[in-house]
């Protein structure tokens, strides 16, 4: 079963506020590249990644070694799984469903951490408790998706150190840490090495509006953890196109720190907006989406105007009247909310 | 360890003789299929490949819904290993790595087959007995990669109902099954639904030369196993320029004919040289490859001339001395006999 945003292809929409990716849309650089990519496809790809290995190193600062590539993030937190084999999981929800997917789909069973609606779904310390000796893996989002919530540097780091004592690989999410401000505070890359057990993602899928390429990269510092998540994917994951886009995004120059403007500014007008009676509550977002409360029947509505918004009922620990709706550009959700408008007359 | 050709990447490579493509290379419309699709990336893909299952559909008369979709057929073989989780496999070898790779990865064991040398590795009657009621799977590469052997279809049918009454499933990997003149008299494509437990693999990757797009797909007439082995892949695995290549391919007109014609022309040439003192042993190549004996170090030779052979030593019961090359345009086939002429002085 279909769980997600962004299904565009069954349904007649004019705009879609269900996926979270960059309203800049790909550079062009990548879309030539991936192009490029296309017309060298009668060979197969690099299994190794080896160029765009030697640009996220040099860009990113992490071991080329460290790194594996993947056919978008997804296809890593399944490989995640299947290489680890976690028998518990503790997720707290909501968060991206693919993390129980994948853990149901290696055939381990997933412990739920219920972030509390009064605090707003914001991780706390009683979390680090919830680590016990019998969990196999840690999946976190950050920030998280759907709330937008950014965890403090200050408490992953706590429960990083909760994760070596247990023996516990703590799998954190930051797919949409590069359209946050303070990436440099919160993002755990620079330390990456310090927490042997720790893996981080990572996706070209949002932040360079490359969705149909698939491209993520997951940086896992153990060795034999590496090793066993890579020998569980197919050799040739990546696709030509992918790599070579990848490359070229990680040329780009000013395009995340333009990118962070708009959503900066977008965010306060469809706040602002949404404030004004329309959204029942709006939650902290610290990513290119907002996560609100309203009526039950919005996502239906929406539809009627060839809007697609994401209802959030089917996440673990959630109920009907909660949406995420990404940020795109001003005439887009100048057009959002003047649906949204019509929808509460 | 990657165990394969076309390692381009880390090699001086002119020409490359270990991977199996069409040497018609992909045609025009699916690279302008697949450049459409790098500047529709924005989006996420269609995770359900709806139009590419309908053109399959009305291509190969596979019913949509028979269909998993998959990055490259090899994604494909992992994840029937994970859907099906076969204790114990049957494989007779050689054959494709990846079966082996797939099967150890979910975490059963195989159980070798050994194809006999002076049968010319050819399959036969004796493989039926071998199939108990603790067989999980067999895995059947028709034709065969690395030799080029075709099963008849009287054998294959037989192996099917011995399947069927083992209750094991029947694996049929029919990648390079486009280039056979026969293949409309050896497919199991037309009857994929008789035989339950039987899957079917076939690729767009080889026929098409669009590997580094990477598309492949399997037929699945049982729905319990069909929805296992897809809820063990992420839900967007097939790129949108690969779904899209995929679509224009399948409505290329004389394409395969043509592709026919070239490979059958130019094997009988690179057949009749190696026959001239050059191979010391040639098998029936009924594929676009040819294997083949010969003095041990030819793979080192040749890449000391910029040509990159399948040296297939590596394969389970093959030795050093066996070797593969594909069958390239008429220009290439012929500096690659300039050059084994040279290595043979």
């Amino acid at each position: 079963m279909y769980l997600h945003g962004g299904d565009i292809y069954r349904n007649n929409v004019k705009y879609d506020f269900s996926v979270n990716l960059n309203p800049m849309g790909m550079p062009k650089s990548c879309i030539d590249a991936g192009c490029r990519g296309v017309s060298l496809s009668g060979a197969y790809p690099d299994h190794d990644c080896e160029k765009l290995k030697y640009e996220i190193e040099k860009n990113k600062g992490i071991k080329s070694e460290d790194i594996i590539v993947g056919n978008g993030a997804a296809e890593l937190i399944y490989a995640i799984c299947y290489g680890i084999k976690p028998k518990k999981a503790l997720i707290a929800m909501p968060a991206f469903q693919e993390y129980e997917r994948a853990v149901a789909a290696w055939g381990g069973s997933v412990r739920y951490f219920d972030l509390k609606e009064e605090n707003n779904f914001q991780l706390d310390e009683d979390f680090i408790n919830k680590i016990t000796d019998d969990t196999d893996i840690v999946f976190l989002c950050n920030p998280n998706n759907p709330t937008g919530n950014l965890t403090e540097r200050n408490l992953i780091e706590k429960i990083a150190l909760k994760c070596e004592m247990t023996g516990t690989y703590l799998c954190i999410d930051e797919c949409f840490m590069p359209f946050c401000e303070r990436e440099d505070e919160i993002s755990m890359i620079k330390e990456y090495g310090k927490f042997p057990h720790m893996i981080i993602i990572r996706a070209f899928t949002k932040i360079y509006a490359m969705a149909g390429l698939r491209l993520g990269y997951a940086i896992v510092p153990d060795r034999k953890a590496r090793e066993s998540i890579r020998s569980k994917i197919q050799p040739w994951n990546v696709s030509i196109p992918a790599q070579m886009a990848g490359v070229a995004a990680l040329n780009e120059k000013g395009y995340i720190e333009k990118t962070r403007e708009i959503i900066k500014e977008e965010k306060e007008y469809l706040i602002s907006e949404l404030s004004k009676g329309l959204a029942e509550k709006i939650y902290a977002s610290e990513a290119n989406y907002i996560f609100f409360k309203g009526r039950e029947d919005l996502k239906e509505r929406f539809i009627e105007k060839g809007i697609l918004i994401r209802d959030c009922s089917n996440f673990e620990n959630l109920k009907k009247g909660f949406f995420r709706i990404c940020v795109k550009n001003h005439n887009e959700n100048v057009e959002f909310i003047k649906a949204f408008r019509e929808i509460c007359k």
